[in-house]
């Protein structure tokens, strides 16, 4: 079918923007199917890289990342903690990664922005994957206790997210339905006068 | 000095990276001087677009910002709320912002990811302002309570940082000594090995 042309589906999840932003970040969307194709070791090097460089509180790189390539036993692991709802699509990914913050600051005190920063560090992620003709899905529904434990995460770690990795290109109709159907919807955001508030609230 | 020349100072500031990645995400830093160049609101609006479009949990979209340029009340508001150390160069930025996050989803859970996806959209916005050559320095150091209050942040919205922006450029010899230095010193990051693990921890 046109519409599985992979490049019309990315023009259709292509952002509808209020004022002109970057290609690199229009561009990006969370596919559940990826195109047949490995990421290689160095190219999952450049993602980790540039998550590296990201900005922290106090530079503390509070982040850290668990990845395993598609065929290893660590991948059935990071699969295996997945939500149901995930483990119907996620094998697509040739890689899976488990994301977790460090806790506490050096200093012993709690550190709030800890997944503040994971995001920073994703963001860096997903950026540097766009760049390359790879796309993430950052994942919420993961059984961090099951994967703190699978994956020996230390005491003072805290397990946050799944990100599944893979270059886009991947053919929707192998999805189930129900995501199919996703796949090929619009992306859509608040409106910016809602997210974006000059002055106060109120 | 030399080494004062803006050009210099932001290829001081480059990361040295153990594997390239793009130079948007390389020559990122967060200054405490910035040019003495006004931030234009469609300048603005370009980097919150640039954060509207990124990934969320559920596409919640937890994040919001409150921005406020130099010479307004509200801008005074916003420095009022900052710790005695950002105070020191904060007004260096032609524009503050403070984020927040919407605690729960709209079915009334609890989003733990809210903090994670505000980094995402905090990382799409730094990413556009490279590109404008504009620079973000993200703050902790916020007395969130004041700001709740200060700035009408309704209930079920929690202040998570503050922000602020400007174009590159500033002389660092303006700034007190001590963080002088620091606007002079190379960026450093832990090894790759230590925050990205094949596998499992152990």
């Amino acid at each position: 079918m046109e519409v599985y042309n992979d490049i019309n589906i990315n023009q259709l999840k292509s952002a509808d923007t209020s004022y002109p932003i970057l290609t690199l970040l229009a561009n990006r969307w969370s596919p559940r199917m990826f195109a047949d194709k490995a990421v290689m070791r160095r190219e999952l090097m450049a993602l980790l890289e540039a998550a590296r460089w990201a900005a922290s509180s106090s530079n503390e790189q509070p982040w850290r990342f668990v990845y395993a390539f598609r065929g290893s036993h660590a991948y059935e692991k990071i699969f295996s903690c997945l939500s149901k709802f995930n483990q119907k699509w996620v094998r697509n990914a040739p890689i899976l990664m488990i994301t977790a913050i460090k806790e506490q600051f050096n200093s012993g005190k709690a550190n709030y922005h800890a997944l503040h920063d994971l995001g920073l560090a994703a963001g860096n992620m997903a950026v540097q994957a766009q760049s390359m003709g790879i796309a993430l899905h950052h994942m919420a529904g993961v059984d961090w206790k099951k994967a703190q434990e699978l994956l020996g995460v230390p005491d003072g770690f805290h397990v946050a997210t799944a990100i599944a990795v893979g270059y886009y290109g991947g053919d929707p109709s192998a999805l189930p339905d129900d995501l199919e159907e996703t796949e090929l919807t619009k992306r859509d955001r608040k409106p910016l006068e809602e997210i974006a508030i000059e002055g106060a609230w109120w």
